[in-house]
């Protein structure tokens, strides 16, 4: 089966908002094993409504649709839906009465127009909305005898998700033919789209009853697979394989198998050896810290840090001597390095992170161009710094500074152990 | 005249991948004066294009089509327009010696797929395409007599761009009535959007020439204006007129009245007063630090800080004593001062910035529950302290707590001057 999910609403043509339920469905439909065809967005014009659900109902079995529920004259889907059917409405007496209670406990007028929220399509089953004014209606129709399913959903995010999850997907579950879907996110950083295509695909085509897509976004290249089986173990077994030998092939890049952000990762591997991790970042401002403690429950590894923007607080936070700066000046390896060593030591951290660059667009030389950022982890151990010579404008500049930054500390927080690896607890 | 922007692509029918590029084409053609009726998303199957383009033949005047304009079997947006509109194709062979160039130039081996690139649909311009191997391509043609206007784009967002502003652009404003557009837009933050929508709708429905679009984002409102006049000057003073009038009914939640953001509109204060501002971030973990620091020249005004994660932490880098700590707690309206105070004498700025609370989900008490957020600001005169009482998760906590650090600067900082405001810069 394939499914349309038309998003209403006028906001969604100007240039300031997108639509976002639109991802969160296809994600719900995929794993009922339905896919999604098509994905329209458009406004308040009625006719144009009309045609665009007719449209819907000639090509496709599922036709979701959010928004245009409320209570204005914009609001005109529960009317549309009813044409493009040929069906008349009537007004549901129980939501009549419950708006009328709801607007009552908060002491405001309701006005007539407010109760078109109970017109309920005939041969519709009202779908209850806890979190809102308007419920959901549920319709079983037919398109020249071909059965059609259409879910007419409020457009808030939150009453959307709720709504569908309760009410819509048993519904769905109950007309499509039973499958057993199961999926893998294997996640890579800091290497290109084209390099992982190149090496992996020559993988997953072998597995053509597994759906793959390949994923690119700042600094981070994802993997998703999808399978679906007459059983769940099998689908899970062809997901499981297809991802293990994708990530045999691209290690060390690999940073998670199982979906799990770099953040994660990187507390994750702390919490395990129980480590602490404290920051001094010059070009990034603070992104790294932040990403780190985004993250619940941080605070047990993540102690904190420095942002040393200026040169005197390179000093003062993370005791970079300022002849060292002098001499080889605020972005150099030697003062990433100092950074990584002096915050480590400043705060009692068992890893240090330095981070100084050039984020641009000014600032730049000749010898130091914008992009150029000295990266170092210290330890108890050792200390590492990478040179690093991006590409791109302020944001991506500062955005991949910390994605290799946490890519070289998932790199020495794994090594430790092996045969010759960095050792991160060595007094 | 309406338009209809197509976006070609699996990826965006996913869960992973939104289309971004329907955010830019909204904004570059209601600077034309044309409105944007549909926008839908499909995949790569060659029938559903063909009758989404018939469809959007019939229904609008302008139609973009973007993406699918690459080398493999499943870019078909050329195929598709050639036969929805039943007209033939012939192969450029320009595009197919500049693909072979370009190959060449790289050392990759071309395949016979590649030059499908080079396929013009009949009676198509060429839009050179200086960013990538895919030339757009521009069309007149005509449904049932009336005139309709094609552009085949590329998908990548830097060569759509490109690629529109250069070629699309100029032959769309020779076939659109001349219209000329103003556009303003006045943000504010840390207020309902329910209540804005009350106290400006009243104003802003009194220019119906002007359209209006309120919109919400986590701690921020939007009132966007657009105005279509015979003359610009015209365009430009009702959207100026409307716009203030909502600004002066807002006051003194707004922060800006030409599109600046707050990050922005606090740097600019800050230089114009030769002030300097360091920051001590708990709960928000740098992420007030890294939204001043994204703003390219921050370096002037902004210092640096500390992020405070850890108690020690907060009497290490921001002095805060030990028994003040265990006195009233980390997460309290003393430790807060303690913070933005120390921050400011440690790091001799001007301006002192301390934040503290429970960002959850875990952490929160009956005393101090998630959500409960101290935020102090510190300059040579005095220090503010405020207490904010937030709700949602752990991100949107932390959100806002930074958009609340930014109104109380915007406060403190626009405030000296008057009479018996603030005085920051008082020894």
């Amino acid at each position: 089966m394939i499914a349309e999910i038309i998003a209403v609403g006028s906001e969604m043509l100007t240039p300031y908002r997108q639509d976002t339920n639109s991802l969160a469905m296809p994600a719900e439909l995929n794993r009922l094993g339905v896919a999604v065809a098509f994905k329209p967005i458009l406004g308040a014009e009625f006719s144009q409504l009309v045609d665009a659900i007719r449209i819907a109902l000639r090509r496709v079995d599922i036709v979701l649709l959010s928004g245009g529920l409320g209570p204005t004259e914009d609001d005109l889907t529960r009317e549309a839906v009813a044409a493009a059917l040929e069906r008349g409405m009537s007004r549901d007496q129980t939501v009549v009465g419950s708006l009328k209670e709801r607007f009552n406990r908060r002491g405001i007028q309701i006005r007539e127009i407010n109760f078109k929220q109970g017109d309920v399509i005939d041969g519709a089953e009202l779908l209850p909305n806890a979190n809102g004014t308007a419920p959901g209606q549920w319709i079983a129709a037919a398109y020249e005898d071909i059965p059609r399913y259409l879910a007419l959903l409020p457009g808030p995010p939150k009453e959307l998700t709720a709504l569908f999850a309760e009410q819509v997907r048993p519904r769905l579950a109950a007309v499509i033919p039973a499958q057993h879907i199961a999926t893998a996110l294997l996640r890579m950083a800091v290497v290109p789209e084209s390099e992982v295509d190149a090496r992996t695909a020559p993988i997953y085509q072998a597995y053509p009853d597994v759906s793959t897509t390949i994923l690119s976004t700042i600094g981070e290249i994802q993997l998703h697979f999808l399978c679906a089986k007459p059983s769940q173990a099998e689908a899970e077994a062809r997901v499981a394989d297809v991802l293990q030998r994708c990530a045999d092939e691209m290690r060390p890049v690999v940073f998670s198998e199982d979906g799990s952000s770099p953040e994660v990762v990187i507390l994750r591997l702390l919490a395990k050896r129980g480590l602490t991790l404290a920051t001094a970042e010059s070009c990034t401002g603070g992104l790294l810290s932040q990403r780190l403690t985004s993250v619940p429950g941080s605070s047990s590894s993540i102690l904190g840090g420095a942002v040393v923007y200026s040169n005197a607080l390179k000093t003062t936070f993370a005791g970079v001597s300022p002849g060292l700066l002098d001499q080889h000046g605020a972005v150099s390896e030697s003062v990433a390095r100092a950074l990584a060593e002096g915050i480590r030591q400043r705060t009692g951290a068992d890893v240090g992170v330095g981070i100084t660059g050039v984020a641009g667009p000014g600032g730049g030389t000749g010898e130091k161009p914008v992009g150029l950022v000295y990266l170092a982890v210290s330890t108890r151990a050792t200390t590492e710094v990478r040179e690093l010579r991006l590409m791109g404008d302020r944001e991506r500049v500062r955005w991949f500074s910390s994605q290799h930054a946490l890519m070289l500390l998932f790199t020495l927080l794994q090594q430790d152990g092996s045969p010759g690896a960095v050792t991160l607890d060595q007094p």
